[in-house]
């Protein structure tokens, strides 16, 4: 645990980026069967306030991740603090919605094809890809209606409809708005870069699963951007409307974020909107507490997301947003237990016996 | 690289396991986003000859792992041995199945459909429960047709119906096959022993996805029972037979062992039965060699399955049974390209730069 680390507010140098690589994450995770852990998983972790200012940590926190969908929050800030929102009238679900990885059950699909023809788009518009819902019973229900999956099942079609509609608003060409120099995915790279304290010209990139670009970015300036999302104050008053805006649409609609079933959205539905937070693909989570006025950031080395969550777990056990009490109840959560394909317990996924924050 | 090691042909002590499970396994498996390594995965390997002389091997072979799906041709002996499979005329496709984690495909089902009458047995009797099919047009195909999945279309239904003829045979009741104790379950236990040279009646233990029991063995001893299957020259007559008849039934139905779309039947296919591969749960591969009279087993730390296929298939290149030319051919396989869903080509899961063994 270090308490007094500064976070570096500019580009990271290459010995700095090598020295990050090279250390080893703390085991944090174990996944147990029978008597013996038969697996393990190691986390980097940051915990950061809005000054820099590095509160609990794990791991190398100056190690460049991508944040995937982890920083939706972030990724949605444009589409508010544009206006663009407000034009189009967008409820709280909606804007939940811009910031989810859904399951693709029925009303995650209904808001979505409710929301694009209100901005003059249809599914046809979505670059996102089709791919069966997330949530079984969705999908079973799908298969055996003879339907076919669509974009708006896609678990990032909330997301990109926020982009079409911030397209839309700005006037341009919606036509390739996932592309990286789309004015679009410009527009959230000067957020992420302003969020997150950092110079993100030369950044690592590639493509996410839904093909937006993903920008490798270190593990404790992506905190910085959730810190900054949670305690807005010293950001231009439109920043901070937007902040609150999003952080707010996802407490009153956790639904929208994630799904009936899913982490994110159980953990925010139990915690009452103390915490916000986000899951990504490959082991990455996200969040912001407001009353804290603390982002944080983890990853998982191996990109496992049953990891990321239980390690999540023990983040807002920590920092004292999941009592005693509430992990009692969260306890299929935060250490779910394991069963095999005959209904049988056969082990758990669960913090390492020494935490290493 | 070690080259002079031997393996301990006994229980280990506690600080001996204690030791193996302190050592950091190396990087093995990276997985690429755009410019960028995104996750990494850390692997233990063991290559062994029939004498229990390690020939290759990475991070700690005397680590304790459940070997899981990967051991089922050696869980499959005896059936062989005992005379089971002849009695009933078990062809080459219903040995291989017996070996089988698969895909629930058309012709697995049918398999395990048309062996259960004829050791007066129904779906009934398997005790695996019922999962869809992993192979995702049968999946598809099933929930269109309105029924539900079965126990025969679980993955181990081969394995279970080899179990119910071995309990038939040895004229045991059915009932509770799966349970540690049960005679089947005990036979495979002694099995295990002899093959991997280790007592294990104090080993860890816990209960599978299917609903056997898991036993844990240290990965040089798991990697040492599929070289005794390599090269059984040493083993009693009947083992010799029945090692011989299960690797001759995997290189002959290799499709029985998977599906038509995976790493262990693609690679069985490519190698025309050079190598005898199994893949199991938690990121376990294990293989036998028989011209070389060696067998392996790795074990993923994190558990994961995309990074033990790439491992083994750098075990097989570095043995020389993959050669460059078909490491060329199964490059889709080996270093996997990773694609989002829109089609696009994102990445890639491949070996370390550094491989460490």
């Amino acid at each position: 645990m270090t308490e007094s680390a500064e976070l570096t507010l500019s580009s990271l140098s290459s010995a700095q980026k090598e020295a990050a690589q090279n250390v080893v994450s703390p085991i944090t995770v174990e996944v147990t069967r029978g008597s013996m852990v038969e697996s393990l998983h190691r986390v980097s972790l940051a915990v950061v306030d809005a000054g820099g200012r590095v509160v609990l940590s794990s791991g190398a926190f100056e190690r460049v991740v991508y944040g995937r969908s982890a920083i939706k929050p972030l990724q949605a800030i444009p589409l508010v603090e544009s206006g663009a929102a407000e034009a189009h009238g967008l409820s709280a679900a909606e804007i939940a919605i811009a910031c989810a990885s859904h399951d693709g059950e029925a009303r995650h699909v209904e808001t979505v094809l409710a929301w694009l023809p209100r901005i003059g788009c249809d599914v046809s518009d979505l670059e996102c890809g089709a791919h069966l819902p997330y949530h079984e019973a969705s999908m079973i229900a799908l298969l055996r209606s003879g339907a076919e999956p669509t974009a708006a099942h896609n678990n990032c079609s909330g997301k990109h409809s926020g982009f079409l509609t911030l397209a839309k608003h700005m006037g341009v060409e919606t036509k390739g708005y996932i592309k990286y120099e789309h004015p679009v995915q410009q527009r959230i790279l000067g957020v992420l870069e302003s969020m997150c304290g950092l110079d993100l010209g030369d950044a690592p990139r590639g493509i996410d699963g839904c093909g937006i670009p993903v920008i490798g970015i270190p593990l404790g300036n992506i905190a910085l951007g959730m810190a900054r999302m949670a305690d807005p104050s010293d950001q231009p008053e439109a920043r901070q409307v937007a902040s609150k805006t999003i952080l707010d649409a996802m407490a009153a609609e956790p639904f929208m974020v994630a799904g009936s079933t899913r982490f994110c959205t159980r953990i925010m539905e139990a915690t009452g909107g103390r915490a916000l937070v986000k899951t990504g693909a490959e082991g990455v989570y996200c969040g912001a507490i407001p009353e804290l006025g603390l982002g944080f950031a983890l990853k998982v080395d191996d990109g496992a997301s049953r990891a990321a969550e239980v390690a999540t777990g023990q983040v807002l056990c920590k920092l004292g947003i999941i009592s005693d009490t509430h992990a009692k109840s969260l306890a299929d959560l935060i250490e779910p237990p394991l069963f095999n394909r005959a209904g049988t317990r056969t082990g758990q996924v669960r913090p390492a016996k020494e935490l290493p924050f």
